[in-house]
């Protein structure tokens, strides 16, 4: 017998009917023995419904109210889904995030998660009850409601799964899995089996968004087993875990892409100790992400550096880059909205060598100009001229062997 | 500076602009120098909405799951008053049952307020907050979320103003009083200023459905002031207030009525002690609700007896009694299910004779046939044939010089 979380997000709770079927897969759960915790999400469109109301009420609603209203699409959702199991003839009982208490710090909108009282749960689990929890929401000391901001029900999840030391957490979404690279735009990518999470936080925060980054985070701190699979069937999807041998034998295992940055460079920077600091905190201050920064060796006591943003935040970070290069006396800037940021990423690189200038060859033989290169234990990035996302990817894809396998199949 | 009570019903907050409309009016009660706390019900049509997803989801909802999915309509409510008030420049705070906290029974769906905790309110109102409390929900002892029951936010109110000793509960609604009888039926209709709690009781109870009975129940037990008022203009309303001198210088205060009953008679009832229980007692198993019970005197060791219960019951009640009255040996059973209940209420009347005679002879002159009667110490009520409800309301209302007033200024 194995303790099961479930984590169901908004699409697959979207329809009275979708939330009859994840009943059936709970219940088919139950009845094979395990004690089953569920965590789920508003349904599909509420929470859009709920922000459209704060929208229309006012300009800047506050953070604690925002919380209050839009906590409401996990509630309805944890009281159907009870009530659908209990008339199927099962225990279940629903707990909202002050019932628990999943306690959190002050933080609305963006709570963290700090205790969880496993009390109430495990009693209820050992008098064969199914557990329902409600996701995205806690409850700070002073008994404020919170919320974990967007997709925070993947944290919850992975949350109780920790309290409770779940053998497994199992994130049901509308992908079956995490693939080793966009299937969208490479049709021979392959679902991977299993991955670290290391490579998975990687994966995730380079733009495959399958799992909140901050739920495999805490999945890492924990020991915490994601199993990230479809509630639209039944085959097995991808296992998040601890690095074993087996992930070490692969050098890569999947390649992202980001095409949602843009590119800054400032020329003929003064090169003295404190300008890095000149430059960027007034970014910072403007609440403007920098992502990469290069910085070339200096010559003639003046350097160059580029770095990326996002690109909502472009035309805000040009202007503040312009005025700050004045001050500074730099020689210039110059600016690219269409670049694409292309990584490879596996855990088996950190043993190996030549993964990056096999990388930097691929792209050469098709002419692929490499603008920037940043590189961490587990990943290579280069950014390239957008228009050649999907080459870049395709070629790398193959180059790293991950198309072999599905190649065979089809 | 007097602490007022504000409570709005569903239609006054039914939009995003009149949740605008109800953040003025509390604004300025504010503004003008007093201490407000404002309980709302969940937007016009919200219970409903939730209430349809219940039972799309099943038959028989389990009223724990019930309670925390309808209890989301007034948390959206709380949260997007809070963020109006707050953006027009005012502290304002939102609270749920859970979080004041609102202790009520664990009779889910139908639960009674217990005790309601007041320091958080209280420090909140020393501080210049304005308070906002969810209606309609509490929570039990165990920490599960309760409801009151359809219309309970009238009765979450005065039960906040009675723990605070508000000076006044202000019930804003889409109606702009309590009136000596429905201006629908009777134009000349006139908005009565006061009303003692026991008129209201027998009002409401009757009929004329203004204010939740329980509400009024609570504020008599705790001597809270209501004030029934409309939230779409500044008129002042009805006070629902003790019973004072002014108030018995009047003889009739309302004439209330009630088409919703049927008629149920059993003939040659056999007169011993217990038979009333064997005719009953099957009818109170059945979960129906007798109203008006006559039995008249005995004659020959047999007796009649006549009775009235609801439309919607009448079919189950009538197959009932015929059963009854067969085991009982009773000679027959009569019934009419188009009758209409009139009724004189007035606190004057305890001291004043004469009142049921009038109410008789003003109905025999139209010739209007008086089928059953029964008195408390504060009204009359007769049942008579539903087709003269209205010409009786009319004579009675002018007969007690109900109507003079709205007349003279018409």
């Amino acid at each position: 017998m194995s303790l099961v979380v479930q984590k169901y997000g908004g699409t697959s709770v979207g329809t009275i009917e979708r939330i009859r079927n994840v009943a059936s897969r709970v219940a088919r759960t139950y009845d094979d023995g395990n004690d089953v915790v569920v965590v789920v999400s508003a349904m599909a469109g509420e929470t859009n419904r709920l922000v459209a109301l704060a929208n229309e009420m006012c300009e800047f609603p506050s953070d604690r109210e925002y919380d209050v209203l839009v906590s409401t699409g996990e509630q309805v959702t944890i009281a159907l889904l009870s009530m659908c199991l209990q008339s199927m003839g099962y225990n279940a009982k629903s707990y909202l995030g002050s019932q628990i208490p999943m306690l959190t710090d002050n933080a609305h909108a963006k709570a963290r998660i700090k205790a969880i009282e496993d009390k109430k749960i495990r009693e209820d689990l050992k008098n064969g009850t199914i557990v329902i929890v409600a996701g995205f929401q806690g409850i700070d000391a002073d008994g404020n409601v919170t919320t974990l901001g967007r997709g925070g029900s993947d944290t919850s999840a992975v949350a109780v799964a920790a309290a409770l030391k779940a053998d497994v957490c199992e994130i049901y979404t509308d992908v079956d899995g995490v693939y080793t690279t966009d299937p969208r735009m490479v049709p021979a990518a392959r679902k991977i089996e299993k991955i670290s999470y290391e490579e998975m936080l990687e994966m995730a925060s380079l733009g495959a968004k399958v799992l909140q980054i901050r739920s495999v985070e805490f999945a890492k701190k924990y020991g915490v087993v994601i199993h990230v699979r479809s509630s639209f069937d039944d085959k097995p999807g991808t296992l998040v875990m601890k690095e074993d041998e087996e992930m070490e034998t692969v050098l890569v295992s999947g390649i992202a892409f980001n095409k949602d940055e843009t590119k800054i460079s400032i020329f003929g920077v003064p090169d003295h100790p404190g300008i890095a600091a000149q430059i960027f905190s007034p970014l910072s201050h403007a609440n403007i992400t920098v992502d990469m920064i290069i910085q070339n060796v200096s010559s003639d006591g003046a350097t160059d550096m580029t770095f990326t943003v996002p690109k909502a935040d472009f035309k805000k970070a040009l202007k503040i880059v312009e005025e700050v290069a004045k001050e500074i006396g730099a020689r210039g800037v110059s600016s690219d909205d269409s670049i694409a940021k292309i990584s490879i990423i596996g855990v088996g690189m950190r043993s190996h060598s030549g993964i990056a200038s096999k990388m930097f060859q691929t792209l050469a033989q098709e002419r692929v100009n490499i603008q920037m290169i940043s590189t961490s234990e587990i990943k290579v990035s280069c950014v390239i001229d957008a228009k050649y996302t999907e080459l870049a990817v395709r070629v790398l894809h193959e180059a790293f062997g991950l198309s072999l396998e599905t190649d065979d199949e089809e």
